[in-house]
């Protein structure tokens, strides 16, 4: 048995590396690839994705996790080994459903949708996006069939990206958040608004560079075992523990760009670096699930880069970077204009206390898409009444409404509903962590963050993706996902901020 | 039949984004990649390269082989396809003949190898190495015999490098050569020495990057299919015919180094550029040789980097660049120091008229150990012997003599000649080049490279490795490889530069 949990262990290590392979040109393709290496390196991507697909879901692999699940039960549920044979056979049960006829359809139907919705958003016209869009969801339908008989015909997408959550969980922690932070902006916005106006000057783009630098190496970003490059759409990406890169975006007149993004992605990219080694060479070597992702990059871009406690301390080294643009401000100044509120219509733009009703407006959409209840013709209206409902404002246009995300262009359904888990995840985890480290404050006032990384490395890091998500937050908080945490965080700090 | 041809490429196209992946894994490796991803990025070569060769080397590719040689004779034998078949098929006859335990073996040998080399050398300590190099020199003879009859023990590892060529052949081909360059730098060495002190200063190493993106602009490298990256090694990687990167070194003290080795990678680059893009998703976007590969960044470098033609009209920017260094200087000054001919140590630094010397006692001294006439304990002494009869120099140390290269260490026998045979048949085109395009000197001393670039490209570029290099050199220029265009050039200019 050893022998072939040995064997099983090759054969996932193959697959991990043909898959981290796939990242490393994922990352070129972002970063650096002239423009004519397009094509062959859509080749590229598409041979190894198919041949990692092929390794994985083979019968010998699935004889392998026949042959061991007996063997499994007899370990400690908790070791390595069990969750590992746990983890990956459900994920060969769930790969292996999938016909390679929808596979090749769907990455058909994704790549054409990609480029009508490039077309679409850059003319603004939902129209020529239409038909993809109902494709795909036609596709995402026959996916989630697959997977039968399912509680909701939403959860074997929401599955993908949060391993045993389910569509009913995530609607009532929505159901429950959503009337709190509609009335939380309903009353901030009958307050005196803050002028953010410095924030919106020029700020020398080399400058953001090593402020950000400055930041993130203090949070205990580890520079041996990754680096920072510049590509229009931020992310980090891991190519395995001792190698995790973040990308950042500089926009010279938004200075929250690249500032907040630094931070979100080092957040990203310090989960990944936290990872056991021993589990390295395995796919347990990843995040518990995108919403956890998450937490650890909201936690860092926001409860730890946008409190008082770190501009008390950094604020007077920004000020030296930046003494044309913040000379005369004043600390609680600039707190309070870096935690502006305001509706607005794009979400990756959105500040704290509005950023989850974008989510959820998203997640209601994508449910009713998929239940027939609604159709994609009827989305922009659909998309447009929901944003005045919430945030109060209507888009203009669809480009900037309906059409802004790249997701649904990708076939990513079940997507999004984790930003707004991750949202709430790092709060319940700061809370605990407050108990744990009475004098966290403190720390950040004094630029000192090793007590905080040290228990999220202890806590969550080195987990990696032993534990599905709900289990994790348990064992870490004692309950499972819930949104109160969250909902006390923003009521405390922005009725400080605007007096409410 | 046409199905089946189909099935080949589909399996061949596969194979080539695999090791086009390797490549991309690989550059990053070499310019990007933060030291902590060292132990991954070698799991992620070594598993791709496994994969590489299983899919090329499968049963059912070596079933496709054999069913479609008789259709392969029916073509027209200079087809695209036609050649695709024999140029595979050979290369699968090749490495099918290679056990998996023997390639096992080999790179784990290679890999310790590598590392005793790197320690040897730090040390000029060659015992340390010695080892190693026995069981690589074992391990070699053991791949020749794999191909067992053969002329000469030798001829299956050049095979790996100029297909189709001969150990006798180039013994011939050497033995021509090197009494005549032999001859020739003893007469230099009998006149007064070139005075290029004013090269040997500091250069910003921005305005070096900057000359060099001129220069290489206006050969015609093309930016849009390609980019420069600094690497400690430089090198030029094909990641596709529509990306293909370069990399440079830069020596403040040293201006050759990134001036020639710009010019030198981006005639490797424009070769690879100018494939014909119906062979783009073949094995056959690739050199015809590493030798036939040296010829065009040979030509670029030396034929006209090194030219008189070529400063005429660059060194009034050169000037503008660098007023400080060579303000003063002028041009036949500047051309004679660029020339300079200095029997020394090192062979990557060697000028034109010594450099081949170097390969050839290299070559001699590896076909004596594959022979068994040599020891590798015996290694150092002969080096020695042959460098102080070749170039009139003894090597103070084995670090700066016998263990100044990287490729034995890697089990790289066969690579060396191949620069030589660059380097002649550079001058085998040349002189056809310059019959064709009689005005070509005044197009050069207009900094005009279009009629150069168009007639490689349509002799040379575009067939890819559809032919063997001698039967490529045959067809172009109407004989095989000679060296005798490289003496009458040798002779032509270093008599004119220091007055024989």
């Amino acid at each position: 048995m050893e022998q072939k949990l040995n064997t099983l262990k090759e054969r996932l290590a193959d697959v991990l590396r043909v898959n981290q392979a796939v990242a490393v040109l994922s990352w070129d393709q972002q970063t650096y690839m002239p423009e004519g290496g397009t094509q062959d390196r859509g080749d590229h991507l598409a041979t190894l994705s198919k041949l990692a697909h092929e390794m994985f879901t083979s019968d010998d692999v699935g004889r392998l996790f026949d042959d061991l699940k007996p063997y499994a039960e007899q370990l400690e549920p908790d070791s390595d080994d069990a969750r590992l044979i746990a983890v990956t056979d459900r994920r060969y049960r769930k790969q292996t459903r999938v016909p390679s006829k929808w596979v090749a359809e769907y990455a058909q139907a994704t790549a054409v949708a990609h480029q009508a919705w490039v077309e679409a958003r850059h003319d603004s016209n939902f129209a020529h996006f239409q038909p993809n869009l109902e494709r795909i969801i036609e596709l995402r339908r026959q996916y989630a069939d697959m997977f039968a008989p399912y509680e909701h015909v939403y959860d074997p997408l929401l599955d993908d990206f949060e391993p045993g959550m389910k569509t009913t969980e995530v609607q009532q922690i929505f159901g429950a958040l959503r009337p709190q932070q509609v009335a939380l902006i309903q009353a901030i916005s009958q307050r005196p608004q803050i002028d953010d106006g410095f924030l919106l000057v020029h700020y020398d783009e080399q400058k953001q560079w090593d402020f950000g630098v400055e930041v993130v190496t203090r949070y205990g970003y580890d520079w041996k075992r990754g680096r920072q490059d510049r590509s229009p759409h931020p992310f980090t990406t891991s190519f395995g523990i001792g190698d995790v890169r973040i990308t950042t975006r500089f926009d010279p007149l938004r200075i929250h760009t690249a500032l907040f993004g630094t931070m979100h992605e080092a957040g990203h990219a310090m989960y990944e670096q936290g990872i056991d080694p021993a589990l390295g060479r395995t796919p347990l070597a990843d995040g518990a699930s995108l919403g956890v992702h998450e937490s650890q990059s909201r936690m860092w871009e926001n409860l730890v880069g946008r409190s008082r406690e770190f501009w008390s301390y950094f604020f007077p080294r920004f000020k030296e970077y930046f003494p044309g643009q913040v000379g005369n401000v004043d600390l609680e100044t600039f707190y309070r204009a870096i935690n502006k509120v305001e509706p607005s219509l794009i979400r990756v733009e959105a500040d704290e206390a509005t950023y989850n009703l974008h989510i959820m407006l998203r997640l209601e959409l994508e449910i009713a898409l998929m239940e027939g209840s609604l159709q994609a013709s009827q989305l922009p209206e659909a998309w447009n009444t929901r944003f005045q409902e919430y945030l109060g404002i209507t888009p203009p246009n669809d480009a900037l409404g309906v059409l802004q995300d790249i997701h649904w262009s990708e076939g990513l359904f079940g997507y999004f509903p984790t930003y707004a888990l991750g949202n709430l995840i790092s709060l319940q985890l700061w809370e605990k962590i407050n108990q744990d480290i009475p004098d966290l404050p403190d720390q950040i006032c004094r630029g000192e963050f090793g007590a905080l990384l040290g228990w999220l490395r202890e806590n969550i890091h080195r987990h990696g993706a032993k534990y599905e998500p709900q289990d994790l937050v348990q064992r870490v908080t004692g309950s499972k996902i819930n949104p109160e945490p969250y909902v006390r965080y923003l009521r405390s700090k922005f009725s400080e901020i605007y007096g409410l």
